[in-house]
């Protein structure tokens, strides 16, 4: 059932393409968090969030024809399940920096605390991680030796991001009296460091596909 | 292993009525939603919680037949996940109107903003279409033009949603000044908005189904 | 295809000690969370929390065993998904009760409701009837009718559970004027409830379970 050759066989690998071009629209949202918040006011703001947005739509574009792909390619329901399940988690991260993004454009809040920065290139260490993976995913039988480290590194900066949420929590109840921004910022936050938990979790979803197929 | 005409052996089209009978439910708990907040103050807002909540009970009741009916049914492990997770998400939008309406009687806010109303009325159109969808699954195979345009209007929907809640939050935190009455308005309409969310999720369960089997 | 006689072939009873492990160290974090709230300051919640975070990572360590041994197993996909679900939420019993200790370290509120050592004693509840549920799953084709009386259980406590968290929020909203420590209390106090909602969950897929195959 689990045919370990079936992830190399055409119709399976005519996904790879596809999904390393999702990889690449998560690297580009995570810049472009960056330089948001490097450059956060509130003109700046809706010219980024666009910006962004545009990433999300391409993303969700490819995610829909990795989809759709799918339904019509006779491939075993467990690969479709494994491709699917990958494609729909490597897009969620840049569902999460969209929502960030919108977020931080609607609840405008008065400052952003330095720590959004940190959690933010922590992020994008983790969208190259997923890119790296993800472009060695079709040697993956010759070599699974390097993807295991980058589903490693994912585990690793999912723990450097909980350290700064952790501390933001802190700082942030201790220091902010007016609960207004806390609601906000907390939420923006929050967002931040769920996509690094997305990442890892698409991390964990690689992992498997080796143990099942390589 | 996508047995085109499996939806339509007799198997499975005993699952059609009720569906109907799930997405009726969820039309009256849209509906109960629209008064409720038309008329919203405290004396009347526990009776209106009641009429709603005995609509997620017989939503779950209709759910728990269709998974008690597929477990002991011998169709194919395919379509049984594709009328488990749309019933799934059918019941879904019911137990959030729910959820909402019992925030609303809890959280006790001192006023309710017209947005509310705006994306409850959204919220019945989207009900609408998910009925009209499921009426004619039973012919999606002769024509499935209809229910294809059903479920471009959930899509549709859900952005109007969107805009009206993006709006909502500009204004609250422009305007509400008392952060308690900002926790209780902003989840509030956070549930409503969901519920449109899984409303278009719905339509696209039902496009998947299109493309596998019609 | 559903195999009413694979539950109980050497390959699949191999899970059930580990997941009776499962339900232990579920049962453990319970009676910590207990400890934790009868003995609140800002100087034991630390030392409550690291022995919190031991049962978590437990937890982990079984449930990836349990993963990395379904996927290595030659075991119908049905029968894995089975056991990867209830696995799967077993351990997010335990890692809510992780999460709500740490927020309660974190946010560090100035004094603790009651009412959360109320939900805290039914969690215990309910982890002591997962357990005794798994400790019947390999009699489950003799006599499922004490796992069905479990299940029965797990609902019943997780509606004490609503009773007593719906109480806390309409006492929270009417008598804590502080914003802030309304948004550490009432997150804190979600988390409690949540974990309940998943014991609850446990049973509902224990109950597919002995549809299935009992």
């Amino acid at each position: 059932m689990n045919n370990f050759l079936s992830f190399f066989t055409p119709k399976e690998t005519k996904f790879f393409p596809v999904l390393k071009q999702l990889s690449q629209v998560s690297i580009r949202a995570s810049e472009l968090m960056i330089e948001l918040l490097q450059n956060y006011n509130h003109e700046t703001i809706s010219d980024y969030y666009k910006l962004i947005k545009e990433e999300e739509k391409k993303g969700d574009t490819l995610t829909n024809k990795i989809f759709d792909d799918l339904n019509s390619t006779f491939i075993t329901p467990f690969d479709r399940e494994d491709i699917h399940t990958l494609a729909n988690k490597m897009d969620d991260v840049t569902d999460i920096i969209n929502t960030c993004a919108k977020k931080i454009m609607l609840y405008n809040p008065k400052q952003i605390p330095a720590s959004t920065l940190q959690i933010a290139v922590v992020l994008k260490k983790c969208t190259i991680a997923i890119d790296k993976a993800v472009q060695e995913l079709d040697i993956l039988k010759k070599n699974p030796k390097n993807v295991k480290q980058y589903c490693k590194q994912l585990h690793d900066y999912e723990h450097d991001a909980d350290d700064v949420y952790e501390n933001f929590l802190i700082e942030l109840f201790e220091n902010e009296k007016n609960a207004i921004e806390v609601i906000k910022i907390k939420e923006i936050m929050s967002e931040l460091e769920k996509a690094t938990d997305i990442a890892e979790y698409v991390g964990k979803i690689i992992q498997t596909i080796i143990i099942k197929y390589a």
